[in-house]
């Protein structure tokens, strides 16, 4: 297999495009693409400031690495989750954002939760008994909660997350088997600002997950492997192979599904009940527009793990 | 396991219904679901005369057994397709249909596709070149220009098809991974009649394959076991096999995914941009509505197998 620029031998081969290229030429391609989706989903401007979730995994680093490397003015953000697993999963993941950042001269900011909040998210998760035993429904509540919380007293005009195509593609075939019509109306490239929301962009969500893995090894990025010990055993994780399966089958399948529905949405497939977003208000607490009644569901999970309150 | 209504051994368990049935149980239950599934979609009434096209599966001929228990008015139709596959298939669901009919007292139409149109199915398909080598493609087109025909000329109210929960789950996963919105705005248990359009229904389409094996087996009814020799490899027999991991790793998950689909579209997810039937005009040779430019593409596909015109 040849590169298609260059004729030498190709790094990465991408069945779906047809596209194979040398390492100097994927290196070149997958910025470029990116830029191209940043204007076709009009995500952010040169003069915007952009806050990067950083997680020190291979997609928000690349992200990171991709922005700055286009010229964007991208801080990035490390939320401390303190999950252990046996692997020192958020000491390592740390670790490696820091590097990452010191290295190029970039800035990071550093929030921890059982600093900000009294306990780590697998605690937090323990005592509010939220999410049948698993923390990954506090956790996804906390960091939505942070990161719209520090882009907003920041001042960043934008948030940018590392979602790559099989995210995407996993969250709207668990959103579409079930006709999820609030989520299906909503998910996308680009997430507008509202009242007390920071716009929420994805540039990478038309690249494979594999793309994203070439990426980060032909950079040289230094990131963690292991996927987040609670992972396992998931529904993403689930959707993801069934999705691969259907790839497998029809090279393309996946980014198919995906772009036809964002093309079916803007086309005017779904009705917008414009419901959602109305019967928004603000947390009494912290703040954020919230549909709940009273707080918002990150401050009365607080709530639920400070205890009874004395009366 | 125990029958849920008189205690005794259970013959069928339905996992995504909690419910286990003896054999005489089932055989009512069936029934009687079908029955509310008939009022629930406004399918028909006691008056109308109904077409249920048979097929010698065990769906259709379930479906024209457990018609005429509640006492609807419902003849048969078989189409000869002249489909062979070294094991006689056609002639074999042709003798099936017959006698089921002819144990039963009822009235069964027959067409033969190569007697009404001088040629079988997959000779059509040959020298027409339609559908990539299989004749699949123009079986369907037959089948449904057929259907229509047979349903008109003879005054029929309603033609009744047996898909069952996984056919229509099929369809459905394979509009949905496109986003053929077009289908997705007609895909249902009942299709409107329209100008020369007989109304359509699938009284079976909430029961699980499996449901409908059970009740032809412990009904005793015989009929083909085989599959057509053509359907091997399908994308519908992929998309059923994606469904039915689905379906293992959470009971219920295909009859969610198909209802959801139908509650949502009936709130209004979806927008109805009204273009598919406004489009329609009559067939310059048959009459039957057609989308297609002049002549229907039933009709251009005759044309075509008959070869060249002289001028």
């Amino acid at each position: 297999m040849k590169c298609r620029k260059c004729g030498e031998k190709a790094s990465v081969n991408m069945r779906q495009h047809k596209l194979a290229l040398c390492k100097e030429h994927y290196l070149q391609w997958l910025p470029e693409q990116t830029e191209r989706f940043i204007e076709k989903y009009r995500m952010f401007g040169r003069n915007e400031r952009i806050l990067v979730a950083v997680s020190g995994g291979k997609d928000s680093l690349s992200l990171w690495d991709v922005l700055t490397r286009l010229g964007y003015q991208a801080d990035g953000l490390y939320l401390g989750l303190g999950i252990d697993g046996g692997i020192g999963y958020s000491e390592e993941s740390h670790r490696l954002t820091e590097t990452f950042a010191s290295d190029r001269g970039l800035n990071l900011l550093v929030v921890d939760i059982e600093k900000e909040y009294g306990q780590p998210i697998p605690v937090l998760s323990q005592i509010t008994h939220r999410g049948h035993g698993k923390p990954c429904s506090v956790c996804g509540l906390a960091k939505r909660h942070e990161m719209n919380r520090i882009a907003r007293d920041r001042g960043y005009d934008v948030l940018a997350t590392g979602h790559n195509l099989d995210d995407e593609a996993a969250v709207l075939f668990g959103n579409t088997l079930t006709w999820a019509g609030e989520y299906l109306l909503r998910q996308g490239p680009v997430l507008p600002a509202a009242e007390g929301l920071a716009r929420k962009v994805k540039p990478l969500c038309r690249f494979y997950e594999r793309e994203m893995t070439a990426y980060a090894l032909l950079r040289g990025i230094d990131y963690i492997y292991e996927e987040c010990p609670f992972a396992e055993g998931s529904t993403s994780i689930y959707y993801k192979e069934i999705l691969n399966q259907l790839e497998t089958a029809r090279p393309g399948a996946k980014l198919t599904f995906y772009l036809r529905f964002l093309e079916a949405r803007r086309a005017g497939l779904f009705v917008d009940q414009g419901q959602v977003m109305a019967q928004l208000h603000p947390c009494g607490k912290c703040g954020q527009p919230t549909s709940a009644p009273g707080l918002c569901t990150f401050c009365r999970m607080l709530e639920k793990a400070a205890g009874p309150v004395p009366a």
